[in-house]
């Protein structure tokens, strides 16, 4: 399919798509009422099937292919992968099924890392299968073929933050058995290669110390994403404030609290709504 | 629909189903060949949609009943509910869906825990669906409305034994503040409410001291399963040894490793299946 992009009036006030495996995305959603105020949002968040990290990669291709679909049929004009997972997985694929303005969260953040760092040493956190892919690897080598880069998959982080233990000695001890290992490579710049990670941010910028620069993928993903969709000219016009639509394929119970966490707000003002039937899902 | 189980020769010889979320039902398997060597078994574990502790009620009744669905396709004479937050949420639903021998954790850990406990005061650890469900709670009181059952989730249990952290300090913090607030309750008997925590059993006994006594509900739902196949003259009369064939919903690269610790045994002599369509899913 040829990556043509239809531009029309009507285009302009299409919301933009997220996806996530859960509420993790909501930090990038966070970045996007930021910098795009009165762009509408539309947030899919597979919480019935989460967490992809831990699941093969033909698994996780198949979840976000059957997400993206979801999205596109709701007629958007952009779309945030914002799972890591997903971003390494399936991005070649999802650019072939649809002609749409996509954006994920790897190769911004390996952008950024690469401008950020002093000696060249990149270090990258992450699940399991985003670490298994090598995608931040090969993201950076795109950019500067002679960046060294030191992975660490840390698979106890995610459960962490869902169960809200966000400081203290075991999350602190927990940081440290994860990150010791990539400080003896001495690196000089930490990519947060998962969404939940952010919410560790403190404890894991005293772990590997000041020097040390931490890049989250929210603020440069989003950055991305206006640039494209300014070059498009499909930036929206309209003066109000754009509004935040969440579906969830399910609804456990810690849902209101864990998404407050992540989005920095309360869930009031959000259009919640079930996602009931996803295409292309066994 | 009636509970009428067709009794008849060619019965005999049909295998007995094994349903969990992921791999932890394996512990069942391993006590199921031991009791009953001569038995086939179907082992399905949801390996793609992992873990149910943590999804609402709902999410986790549609769940099991897409497995159940699919072992009963199978042929089976008796089914095992492995996944104590599937049996939390859906053994009513599934006795009503499929006339069939059917056998949890659940009620056979609860009467094994009254039979235990030398002051009637127990304590029961399991994932956070189990454990808002009262499903314990629910079969205690039913045996022994005068026993006090404290309970208490340990969502960060099912995590650390994926990641293979079954000693060490911090798994070591980690039990102990989960424990505190039930040994305060001044438990004589612990209650293992999910199939995972059997792979901590050490360190649990450790916290909560020699003197609680730990209920794993491996040994006793195989004991109840025997009793119930053998009431319906259902048990096997073949003598060779019965086969283990393992259906999984998606193969991560850990899925081996994490098997083999749960079986307790090589995974060589297994068939490998992949489940490729589930009914009733979306």
């Amino acid at each position: 399919m040829s990556k043509q992009i239809i531009r029309n009036k009507g285009l302009l006030n299409r919301p933009i798509g997220v996806f996530d495996s859960g509420l993790g995305g909501l930090t990038v959603v966070r970045e996007l009422i930021k910098r795009l105020p009165n762009e509408d949002i539309l947030y899919f968040g597979d919480l019935a099937r989460l967490p992809y990290g831990i699941k093969s990669k033909e698994q996780i291709v198949q979840f976000s292919c059957a997400n993206t679909d979801f999205l596109y049929d709701k007629g958007i004009k952009g779309l945030v992968v914002a799972c890591n997972s997903s971003a390494s997985a399936s991005m070649r694929i999802l650019r072939k099924r649809h002609a749409i303005n996509l954006v994920d969260v790897i190769m911004p953040a390996a952008c950024e890392a690469v401008s950020q760092t002093r000696r060249g040493r990149i270090g990258v956190i992450g699940t399991q299968a985003t670490m298994l892919s090598k995608a931040y690897d090969k993201a950076i080598m795109k950019i500067a073929p002679k960046m060294k880069v030191f992975s660490q998959a840390c698979p106890l982080f995610v459960p962490l933050v869902e169960e809200g233990w966000l400081k203290g000695e075991i999350t602190r001890k927990i940081v440290k058995t994860y990150l010791t290992p990539l400080m003896r490579h001495r690196i000089d710049t930490l990519i947060l290669g998962c969404t939940h990670y952010p919410l560790l941010k403190k404890l894991i910028q005293q772990t590997v110390g000041s020097q040390v620069r931490l890049i989250d993928s929210a603020g440069p993903t989003v950055k991305h994403l206006k640039n494209i969709l300014g070059q498009a000219r499909l930036l929206t016009e309209r003066v109000r404030r754009g509004r935040l639509s969440v579906y969830v394929t399910d609804r456990p119970g810690n849902f209101v609290k864990v998404g407050e966490r992540f989005l920095g707000r309360h869930f009031s003002e959000i259009r919640l709504l079930r996602a009931k039937a996803i295409p292309n899902l066994n």
